[in-house]
């Protein structure tokens, strides 16, 4: 008999229908033999629609009381779901963040979780009851309500698995599993069997929707068995654990790409010590994110250097290095957008050499340039122009043996939690 | 410097324009130096919405799953009203049932409140803030989400006006307070000044929809001052507390009238003992709440008698009985639709032999025939034909002396909570 943590997300719920299927889905496990905890999101829209109503009554609402209304969204889908599983005549209970005992910091909107207490949980499966608990919620020490941010319910999940000690933790989403590019790009993507933490970490970061990082990591540290699979089919899914079997000659697992991405250049900077820290410490007041850094040699003791931030972002961090002309004096700031970054991700790069001159060859060979490249140890990434973007990840595909192999990327629509 | 609770009720903040409405009203309330706590119930249509949405799931779900989701409408407003207040520039705090100190016995759908903890309500007050807490439900002691019951918005309220002492309790809702009787019906019917708990009680049962039953039953017991008074208007409202004003020689202070309401007779009963007792024990315990009761005498050993009951528990009623025809044998059943129940409330009819029989004689006048009569110490209620109700109502006003003195009952639209 396993204990196993099924998670599904706000599409997997969002109709009566769905609902009942997922129901069907979790009772199914139940006769199985195992012992389930589900963890669920809000239903479709309303989370969006509960931002809309209370933008319509205050554009700037405290994080608090944002908490305690966008809460509600996650307690009305698990008081539905375990009234659909009694309906089919089984025993559920419902338990909202704070009732499964999870304790978060005192911080509203992007809480960590600090402790689970399971009690209550373990309580209710002796007691024979499908356990069904609120995703992306929890309680501060004070018994104020908080949330968990983005990709919440995937971190409550692995959360959960870690503090009951489940034997796995799967992950239901609307697509079948990690693949190893986006198969609307990519016809021949293949969907992996296997990935590593580190890789998955990689590609989640990277704009890999069907993960949040944060879940992730928390699965990483406590060694949490995750599978990520499809609510709507019984397809075998992903696995996601510490070491993954890589097919032998095969260095890259997936490839991944992000089209949210605009460059700034700032150029004649004087090359003096803390330059460099006064302007990414003025964009990082901000709340800009910045992502790949580069600086070119110095002439004439100046400097010229250049970053990546999101499209979103441009704007504002062009008017913040403006803002700092009189402490960091620079000749002249250039920005460019429509550029995509693409990346390569596997644990096998460490010991390949020649991966990164084969990305930059396949890459130069369809005559495009590279402008900017960036380095981790599982992973290389280059920003070049958007178009031909499908070309590019195409060629790569194929270059790393990857039409044929074992592989990564998702595609899909995005799930918000 | 006073301490207030305000109660507003779902249509008092079914729009965004209501619900800024209410949160300058209440600001408005502090400005003018007073502490103060705000009870809101669920906005609008959303408690309706809710049962609709668990409906298509399970027809018939566990009351501790409806209270998970029913809960959640209650969530949404007061976080939204907090949200609202703050737009306005001034501190609010939010409080779920179970954040405000509100423990419940072990009961979902309709718990009753066994206890409250004000302590966070005090430190919130005590930083400034408007406290905001959500009507109609609390926390078991084991940690469960329990409902009130309908009209559970105003006992939360009144129960929390008496943990912490409040000077007031100020009930706001889409009247302007109590009336003399529906003044739908009736043009003169006037608003009351002042009503005792005990002919507000007596109204409330009777259907007078602005206060529930529980919420006065709560204010007396724990001698709360109630205020009934409209969220739209300043004017004054009705005060409810323990002896109200009666001007001079007039007995009754208000007239309602309920057509929700079926005879059933049960003719020729052997009448031995127990009879009665089986036929309203089985009806108990189906859930039918049995109003009226007349025995008419014996003759050959066997009993006609009549009760009255809602017009929706009407054909339940039926089956019951003939479900118990072989344990109290009877020779016929009949029942009756097309009635009303028509009643006069006043502390000062006690002391006024000639009130019932001018009751009598009012309706009489007017040709119509009375089936049945009940009385308590404040109240005669009369059951007679459906037609011509109106006239009925308006003479008996006039013949009370309320056209011109003071008076109670209540029109406009119901609040549910």
């Amino acid at each position: 008999m396993s204990l196993v943590v099924m998670k599904f997300g706000g599409s997997s719920v969002g109709t009566p229908e769905r609902m009942k299927r997922v129901a069907e889905r979790i009772i199914e496990k139940q006769k199985a033999g195992d012992r389930v905890v589900v963890v669920v999101s809000a239903m479709g829209d309303t989370t969006d629609d509960l931002i809309d109503q209370s933008k319509q009554l205050n554009p700037n609402p405290p994080a608090r009381e944002m908490d305690m209304l966008l809460t509600t969204g996650e307690q009305i889908s698990i008081a539905l779901l375990s009234m659909t599983i009694h309906g089919l005549g089984h025993k559920a209970i419902s338990f909202t963040g704070w009732q499964a005992g999870i304790v978060t910091e005192a911080v509203h909107g992007k809480a960590r979780i600090q402790d689970i207490d399971p009690k209550r949980i373990f309580e209710a499966l002796d007691q024979g009851n499908i356990v069904i608990v609120a995703g992306f919620q929890g309680m501060t020490e004070a018994g104020d309500i908080t949330t968990l941010g983005r990709g919440g319910s995937d971190t409550t999940a692995v959360a959960l698995a870690a503090a009951i000690e489940a034997d796995v933790c799967e992950i239901y989403t609307d697509v079948d599993g990690i693949y190893s590019t986006d198969p609307r790009v990519v016809p021949n993507a293949r969907k992996l069997d296997e990935i590593s933490y580190d890789e998955m970490l990689e590609l989640a970061h990277l704009g890999a929707a069907v993960l949040h990082p944060r879940a992730v990591e928390y699965a990483k540290h406590y060694n949490v068995k995750l599978v990520v699979r499809s609510s709507f089919t019984h397809n075998e899914g992903t696995s996601v654990k510490e070491e993954a079997n890589m097919e032998q000659g095969v260095a890259v697992r997936g490839i991944a790409f992000d089209k949210n991405v605009a460059r700034i250049s700032i150029l004649g900077v004087a090359d003096v010590p803390g330059v460099l820290a006064s302007v990414f410490g003025a964009l990082a007041q901000n709340g800009i994110d910045v992502d790949i850094i580069v600086q070119s040699g110095v002439q004439d003791g100046k400097a010229d250097f250049s970053f990546t931030v999101s499209l979103d972002d441009r704007a504002k961090a062009l008017e913040v290095i403006e803002s700092i002309r009189s402490q960091v004096p620079y000749r002249e700031v250039t920005s460019e957008d429509n550029l995509v970054k693409i990346s390569i991700v596997g644990a096998g790069m460490v010991s390949n050499p020649g991966v990164a001159a084969q990305m930059f060859a396949t890459i130069s060979s369809l005559g495009v340039s590279i402008k900017m490249v960036s380095t981790s140890e599982i992973r290389l990434s280059c920003i070049i122009q958007a178009e031909p973007l499908h070309e590019v990840v195409r060629a790569l595909h194929t270059a790393y043996g990857l039409d044929t192999a074992d592989q990564a990327f998702v595609g899909g629509p995005k799930e918000r939690r």
